[in-house]
């Protein structure tokens, strides 16, 4: 099995099983080893008091990405720590796009950054996560 | 006005207009100025690719209780950054608490640390968020 | 060996090797399993361009702080991620004392929370680390 | 005044007063509006006591890239939250370059990133900050 082909086979099998993926709406727009790029739009029933999205909905978005991301090489990945900036306030339609990038691996420790950016490019939140990479395998 | 009833009415207002603290089935346990404690219950729905709580949930939890934390004084408070541990799994029917406490405050930043138990006591995520405090007041 | 003697031992022999810790002069006031409060004074040479204590040196008593408390279980651990807000301005001549707390724990990760206070009891410094506890022993 | 030119008056006024960077051995390779990269080398005295780079001389490289990048616009900016993740062991001799770039840039909150390299190009830490941005000006 190609990396690629490994990578895309772990993922379907996290987000058929990912409820609360599926409740955001969550695309996948591109998988690959290390990296994705998820896709989504903002809801009504996702906003705050201030009549704009939740702190906790672009977290989400982020926190998807980086299971996808770290787990995409086959080892099990859970997140140990987590850190997100909102810089930018969404509303109610507007599309939001999150890309994952690994910027650090070594056996047990995996870093990656993901950008959130609206459909007009400007960047609304950023994230950072670390990982700890187990020793089990995705069974695919 | 007493600084109690301040908070209890800002916290009413931010509450009500909060259509996904609503969506998670967040209940306020206590609302105090600078403090608070929210409880929630994991369902279905909220479950992520390895069948635990997404870590998304745990984070919309503590992010409610920094808004509401921060926002009681009566000024409004926007969140700046956020970062979150995930310590223990938590299943669907769980039961969470997250108790936000205000560690530092200044004229323009605030810094509060937010502790998400589950029923048997058990710290289940540590999150700790910052503040940018506006210079514009809730109208209540 | 008690636990106690062990948490010693293993600190003793950290703080002999550990220049940098020596060169800003931290004594150790305290040291328990998962546990220590270490104290130290603002010198001239770690002030920064705003006339107050550089960013760093908070840090740095932080993370020997972190490195004792989170060692002296006698495992080899080491910081993955580490975060701190800076929250009230130090000079010249003030004493500060760091106290670790570990505050989740299990077989490969740990967190601990370290404050920063200054001699009137203010706190200026809030720290959250997170270590990887490898599976090597110290040998005391 | 040109936007570099005002970034460098700005720069040399700190820098002519932060002793600890000077302790450090900081160099100035690059000065920009919102940007710098810096450059030191390890010293014997800034180990810890597994014989290598304490963390908090990275974090304190990183941090005064952070101060002199978001004050570059000549306008006092004070850290209020930072995070670090140490990714690779630096030994004596090591020469590490921090090179910080601006994220998100409001009226109020800035967010830097600080990618520190060792001499081979290696990542060796990874650094987020947030600052916020004062109503005073530098006087150049």
């Amino acid at each position: 099995m190609t990396e690629k082909s490994l990578a895309h086979k772990v993922v379907d099998q996290m987000f058929d099983h990912d409820a609360f993926s599926q409740w955001l709406g969550i695309e996948r727009v591109l998988i690959e080893t290390g990296r994705c790029v998820l896709r989504m739009k903002i809801r009504k029933e996702m906003l705050n008091g201030f009549g704009i999205a939740h702190g906790g909905i672009t977290y989400s978005l982020a926190d998807s990405a980086l299971a996808f991301a770290s787990n995409s090489h086959g080892r099990k990945s859970v997140s140990v720590e987590t850190s997100i900036s909102h810089t930018v306030a969404m509303r109610e339609g507007d599309e939001i796009t999150a890309t994952a990038e690994e910027v650090s691996i070594s056996e047990k420790i995996a870093v990656y950054y993901i950008t959130i950016k609206n459909h007009s490019g400007k960047t609304v939140a950023l994230f950072k996560g670390t990982v700890y990479r187990t020793s089990r395998d995705w069974e695919v």
